[in-house]
């Protein structure tokens, strides 16, 4: 054990991208990559699985093996105590998406440990944190790959930093940036046909799993305005955090108070007629209505909300929850670099994820 | 001189990739990334420019110095003596279209020497050329990166092997892999409007200079062909070669034995009915005509032609001399994973020859 050519792996999360990754983890293995990861550490928030001697878990036996467990999990300084003492070079795969965890990076990176994550928060908080991890990593020559925090396993972040990385200038970025967004819009204001209610549209996005169990959690645009934020940082913009730019709610007003979701969705047809008028405002242009998010980097400016595009637009003709993102720049010109498909899901999420893992372990290997 | 975190980078080929290359080598030193590469070597197919001690050569200046030299270029095992005996590790750019060079890569690769090119050639010719260069990398850890080669600079193999990586399974590849197909078929079937004669187009094309010198290198579809072969090898198909998949031509039969492109350009309006009528058919049908390429991954079958396409399927929106590459996979499901835009042009081409360099330069020092 410990060879010097195996990378040890921690996983903190096994939900939905978790229980995917744990998959793709034992698909690498079974394909004989050159690489080998050893999976020697894996929690959720109540229950941990690991060995003080690093011995291997396997991967597709992880999650029931975790289930029978009777250890808590570490405290985090306690992981990265655990994975910084590891035999040779390791990963924390950070698949929740936990404030906590996210805070953490610094004192994994600095320690030496890669960081590999589809976890929003850790790239969309404040620009300190921001700051703290790339500063961390730079110091130790530790990776932070975070592909899935913007557009899933879509290559979003990687297609931005080759993009800086070799010169070009950015500017500017737009797009759909949520699969929840997407699919709202897309049947409310279909390029072809009527499309339905609103507060129906809603109903039927959350009946079949496209949004968060309250569905206020997608309409308020945060999610959004934090891919958003992420984007806008690697274009160059210092952004202080995804509230420090006009990002425009779906919520009514009269229903920021509900106490639940089922509450809002209860009332949400009241305000049907608001949402009937900026689909018929954009219609009488000829065009459609879309949730969008962009960066206008020359500016400096980042906003999130609704707008109208011609019908034979792409973000007009996306289909089903896809995301599409263009990149507009200095070599591409007029007609923007364009990246679309899925941008939700586990197993694309923890594609992301995955792809990640192996670019960081030829890296550090 | 000779650090150990020194790249040393020899350089062949000084067109217009090539060009741009040097100019974003030089952006990279300006901006004063943490690799630190060393140009010392530098040649067309007349000159060459380089010190035994592997002095660093300027990028910014490389080309006037380059014209100011008196010395042959080197043969190409003796590039790779050159390279191979270098103080620390070294990246061969191959930046020219020869076969000639695509040829000495397993050599190269087999002595340490990391490969990076926009070069066709040598990944889509015989196969056992595919297969000598990859495993030549494989048995050194030597790094072959081509990114350029399919699309310039837009993110297409790597996406492919990311997919491919992580364990996707490609069911089928479909795309306009040609800015000049691209070009002359939005101009000439397009969405809106009625478009122009064929022969007309070809013209306007080739003096836009969206052609190669002679047009019938275009329309003989190769270089797609040569494309699709990349494609598919990366997706597991062993294509023997190029031309061992059907490749439609759109050169009449009778304008095959023209002497020069001129003359062939002379006689291309007596063809024009034939276009014309494919245009029609198609037309009848709501549909426009495309050059497309695809590959069936499951059936093992790759074709390049004509194909019709609903009027607001992606690929017959496509805008000026613009690129898209879809893949369908199992885990994208039905709606395609899409990249989009520029896939020729100097600055985009030698934008992925650059950042190809940055991947192979993080894995290697």
């Amino acid at each position: 054990m410990g060879a010097a050519n195996q990378i040890y792996i921690a996983v903190i999360g096994a939900g939905g991208v978790g229980k995917c990754f744990l998959s793709q983890l034992h698909g690498l293995a079974a394909r004989k990559q050159s690489l080998k990861f050893r999976l020697c550490y894996i929690s959720t928030s109540r229950k941990a699985l690991y060995n003080d001697d690093y011995s291997e878990i396997a991967a597709d036996g992880a999650l029931e093996a975790l289930a029978a467990s009777s250890n808590a999990p570490l405290a985090l300084p306690k992981i990265v105590d655990y994975l910084a003492a590891a035999p040779s070079r390791a990963i924390l795969v950070d698949n929740t998406s936990s404030q906590d965890v996210a805070d953490s990076y610094p004192l994994a990176l600095g320690r030496g440990i890669s960081v590999v994550t589809p976890n929003k928060k850790a790239f969309s908080g404040s620009y300190k944190l921001w700051k703290d991890i790339f500063t961390a990593a730079a110091m130790s020559g530790a990776k932070v790959y975070h592909e899935s925090s913007v557009g899933a396993g879509l290559p979003v972040i990687s297609t931005l930093k080759d993009l800086v990385d070799t010169g070009d200038r950015i500017t500017k970025i737009e797009g759909v940036f949520s699969g929840t967004m997407s699919f709202l819009f897309n049947s409310f204001a279909p390029v072809e046909g009527k499309g339905g209610k609103w507060s129906d549209e809603v109903k039927k996005a959350k009946s079949l799993g496209y949004t968060e169990p309250d569905p206020r959690d997608d309409l308020n645009g945060l999610d959004v305005a934090r891919k958003l934020t992420i984007l806008a940082r690697l274009a160059g913009l210092a952004i202080e955090s995804p509230t420090s730019f006009p990002v425009q709610s779906l919520i009514p007003k009269e229903l920021e108070t509900c106490n639940t979701g089922d509450e809002f969705l209860a009332k949400l047809p009241e305000f049907d007629q608001q949402m009937e008028k900026i689909k018929a405002d954009a219609e009488s242009a000829g065009k459609v209505v879309r949730f969008v998010g962009s960066i206008d980097v020359g500016a400096g400016k980042v906003k999130v909300g609704l707008e109208s595009f011609d019908r034979s637009h792409p973000i007009a003709a996306l289909k089903g929850s896809d995301n599409i993102i263009s990149f507009y720049t200095e070599r591409y010109g007029s007609n923007p670099l364009i990246v679309q498909g899925a941008g939700a899901g586990g197993e694309v999420t923890a594609m992301g994820v995955t792809g990640d893992l192996l670019k960081v372990a030829a890296q550090i290997s």
